[in-house]
């Protein structure tokens, strides 16, 4: 049984990332997304509200779960899952070169996790969590269809807030 | 008539984004420059100072005019507007991958509106308004052409307080 | 009036080409494509064929037309037909340092003539002359949508040929 | 059982093509190389030569075999042999950008196939075929360390002949 | 005689600084590493703990030292210290670009002075102060190699006190 | 005595070529000129005109001479000179990558020769070798100001020719 994890921070999911998953899913038995808290980033979303996005918005890919990252080391925690690749998603240059270094040094500490690369759908080359936080300030529905309706709904209710 | 907008925080303007301006303003009958608050940056300058800078340097140019971004999105003010396109000047490769995602998020938003990009003299390629405001902090009168002179004596009164 | 010149070597015309000069379209009153000879690359297509497959693809555009590019500077070329600025796609990172030292020589040649660049569609991202060319030895009619009847027609007879 | 291709013009194979391979034989049951002839590119070695050097370095590896890409797309390649993906190696932003486009156009082909990147180990960044063969016309014994023995004693030959 | 300065952050140096350090040492007859204080990035290390690092690290370089940078330009530290040139370090195309809007503002400060880039060893090449940071929180053991001893005691000890 | 090498294909030699070398002879004792033949790139001049007018050119410099690549490897010609560094000029991200690989395998080749990378004026960010010919068959005195003075006259003869 061929295992992977997919980690980030996810604030929010959105339909970039469950393609990534979904092309995951066809190459491994078992992929476990990752739910990272990182406080230091000012998430828009706190880690159990990312968590439960996620769940619910793949409740339909039957050989994935979702987990928090608790304070170790990404490799540490593919290891103790039996993972044997860290999966991730790459659109553009700029991502292509932060991930190499920190594939670089997730191989350093433990060069049994491989990882590896996947291309999300073209539609999904410019949807960041970054730009659809920015956008969902101002006009959600116009890019309701980047998203699951989960999140969707979360950022519609912020937006009544404000 | 053709209208364009040219949106950005210009904190502060700098000789760069007017080289841009200039170039656009031969394009098109008129564009109007949209200045973000940008609260989340940190601005050096407030809103107002940054208005009154990009006002006062373009005086010569009659086919322009600056505006605040008010709480909407880029592309809803560009059609409010009646612009057909948004101008972004390009410098950089990092500058390239960041305006692309936002180009094709906001074609994604509205795709009436066009974004197109200049590029500034290559005097300006490494005037960004982060390298202008550090150098500022020590001594920017070496640096006083690569900014109007409002901008300039702002800037002085600053350094002078420090 | 305003106008501007699309130059390129068009080994054919793809949809992303056409896609990127509709756009130019919107904000010139006219746009001429300019075909290079580049015999150089080793044309797959005559010049005379490049400019009838661009011609007859456009003919629904009525403010473009197409004309080869005689032995003088593109920045010549432009000035010679009254053009303001001279229009580029850009897909790619690697695209984008080419064109700038390209569009830098010219701006030196001539700094009365502009360049410009347009961001095509998404789905035309992949679209390059070469790849359409790689792909139609094997499988023309798989890739149909990309290219312009007349360019498929032609790929077509060539595969039958080999 | 989970199947993939990593096609490649291989001319010759070096150590990172084959640390490329290993790391895709821990993700899949089985890899099939796929040499191809690319003529235009003026191979230095056959394209029998080049099936030959693969097969025997790496003997060592059981779920691994080698074939002659035939006049066919890769995409039809890889699904006539129940292939779910193709592997690709990726150690430069140069490479990034061609490998993105190839793998799009490969979705568009036929979206059942899946394009995935591995990173080579960091001492084979700098270990492209060319550099080989560049070297390898003055000194291939300085760098017989990134190419498995027979490619090594196949240049040497061709050393002793110059 | 001809010198050369080293500025960084250097939080905390790593044995990648140690490395361009050394290569520079070998060019020039005195390399002054400048420590900046860099309030505004939150370091880790305050400025004389990243002195002292330093300090201590280089021992055995005997034609280097170690200096605080002072508010002031870095160009007029150079010329007041008497050197010729400003040493980088260059690992990654995102470096690049940035170190190139830099070396190109300094140049405008004082063209007498000359920016200059080193490469450093390729298992150096995704040692980040970043990375280093990150992952000293939580195992700071596994990557001991990539730094000097004086860090990896000091990083254990922010460890056991978390 | 501290020698450097700045080999190259040099056909023709361009000002920024010149700008590079004057910025390296102040950082050595003395700099060598390395003109490699390159018949693979099929080069506009013979290896012998090349080496003159890099001569020619440079008669005001005291501390640089020119010789040809003959059939040895680069890090070879530099240590039979005494060389501890070889020069290259960084222009773009295109460049950098190519240079990181070849700056790469040489200290594979020979660790104990460093490559050091300047980079050219800004105003020759734009002017490669190739651009300069492009340009010089239809308009060569419009970027005279780009070559030195030998070349502008070669290229004006073959302009005549054609």
């Amino acid at each position: 049984m061929r295992k992977a994890i997919y980690p980030g921070t996810f604030d929010p999911v959105t339909n970039g990332h469950i393609d990534v998953l979904q092309r995951a899913c066809k190459m491994f038995d078992h992929v476990t997304v990752i739910v990272a808290n990182n406080q230091a980033k000012g998430p828009l979303f706190t880690l159990d509200e990312r968590l439960i996005f996620f769940r619910e918005a793949i409740g339909h890919i039957t050989n994935a779960d979702v987990m928090p990252m608790k304070g170790k080391l990404t490799v540490d925690f593919a290891r103790e899952l039996g993972a044997l690749a860290i999966i991730r998603g790459l659109r553009a240059v700029s991502d292509f070169e932060f991930e190499f270094q920190m594939a670089q040094m997730n191989r350093k500490l433990d060069d049994r996790i491989e990882t590896i690369f996947f291309m999300p759908n073209e539609e999904y080359f410019f949807t960041s969590s970054n730009l659809v936080k920015h956008v969902a300030r101002y006009e959600v529905d116009r890019i309701a269809n980047l998203m699951p309706k989960n999140v969707l709904e979360a950022l519609r209710k912020k937006q009544s807030i404000q």
